[in-house]
């Protein structure tokens, strides 16, 4: 058995962790609502871009978990953080716009862009295609949320933000820099947020390569849950081994 | 010189031949009109799709080229030829429905389908992606019209049909079969419709792989014109070499 007293800081992954979205995993509230009370730090890493941090609080909430906006890591914080001027940002996505906003990150609808911004986007069509696809040849850099080939919307498997990225990448010739997991970039933005010396952080995630292999680079306690998308079986396979593998937050008792 | 006369069927490619949308290239409907004038057989061999065969005929009459809608063999014709049966055929296109309604093939507009065709569309969205998606992980072939990076709408560079084709690829695992040139698919239905011995064919492109490669391996005489999207310097770089090379159009003396 685990004794998790011994950690300070609390590291989640949203999606396979928290909630298959739209309900949350058995556990999840109790156990973050739990450290929280205790004192101790909670952070939730993700890629997932769909809402802002503010209305993906509200959907928090709703479903009993007492997180703050600012206990979210999401790939628009980690832009926000490597900008290193004035930078005009277009964005493709959904609500990630309102997130860059709150960031001070000034986002432009049109050209000239000097930084393509790919997040996940469901109101996605040809006339975002042609308008990203001109910023990149006409010079923008190119940073993409995620590259996930699917993502899970309910029960529903759809395309997930990486089938985005890959069409502008192959009109334009231009490559994406991941900004998201398992990205240096997001890397830092955990650590530089990151209370505790590293002994005492636990991380917990459901991909090997995206989370566990992440958080070890990261010298952390590392716990794969199997709530999400891995499988056991995956292990085989994978050079990520996890410190720990429970089957959900369920079985983690603080 | 040439001696024109020695040709019985000339065959042209569209973009950048005949026309740089919207404009008409110097010449191609002199020399069109003419050839049908003393009775040779003119084919169009495009992998065009915006427009459906019955529209194209509309757009170039404007411009004042005599062509009837089957002296055009576009992916859409290609693809009905190539059907074993009454597949099912989820279309993502601008007009290609038209045309493959024309050509009885059973277009359907929600799963289950057995095929995805995927054609240029400015009206690409999210929406459509989703269902792409599903039906390819429930099994659909998938078939492209094009896997052009980019694409001269006016003299506006868009993106592609490739790069929709690649965002499919990518969130599927599916990969798409091209069934416009220089495929094998759609050289067979060239040769099909080509009434006369091969040495007696001309075939005009501008693009060395796409047109001048795949008219050689029909062994007709090739003529690389300059008004398309092909430069000088590309002869080099490229192992089709044409047996003549034109400005454009223009220079056809009959």
């Amino acid at each position: 058995m685990v004794n998790w007293d011994k950690f300070k800081t609390f590291v989640f992954d949203l999606d396979g962790v928290i909630w298959n979205y739209p309900e949350v995993i058995e556990g999840a509230d109790r156990v973050i609502n739990r450290l929280k009370e205790i004192g101790k730090q909670v952070l939730i890493i993700t890629n997932y871009t769909s809402l802002s941090r503010e209305n993906l609080v509200k959907e928090l909430r709703k479903r009993g978990i007492e997180i703050e906006k600012e206990e979210i890591i999401n790939p628009c914080y980690v832009l926000a953080l490597n900008l290193k001027g004035n930078e005009r940002v277009l964005v493709i996505g959904n609500e990630a716009k309102k997130d860059l906003e709150e960031f001070n990150v000034n986002v432009v609808d049109d050209l000239p862009a000097d930084i393509l911004f790919v997040t996940h986007d469901m109101q996605f069509n040809y006339e975002k295609l042609v308008l990203g696809f001109k910023a990149l040849i006409n010079g923008a850099k190119f940073f993409a949320s995620s590259l996930d080939k699917e993502w899970l919307h309910g029960k529903e498997r759809v395309p997930g933000t990486g089938a985005l990225v890959k069409a502008f990448e192959y009109c334009s010739n231009v490559k994406a820099e991941l900004i998201g997991k398992p990205s240096e970039y997001m890397r830092f933005a955990m650590e530089l947020n990151v209370l505790s010396p590293r002994k005492e952080v636990v991380y917990f995630g459901d991909q090997l390569d995206k989370d566990i292999a992440f958080a070890k680079k990261s010298k952390y306690f590392t716990v794969w849950v199997l709530s999400g998308i891995g499988k056991k079986e995956d292990l085989k396979k994978s050079k990520a081994k996890p410190n720990l593998i429970l089957k959900s937050l369920k079985e983690v008792k603080i």
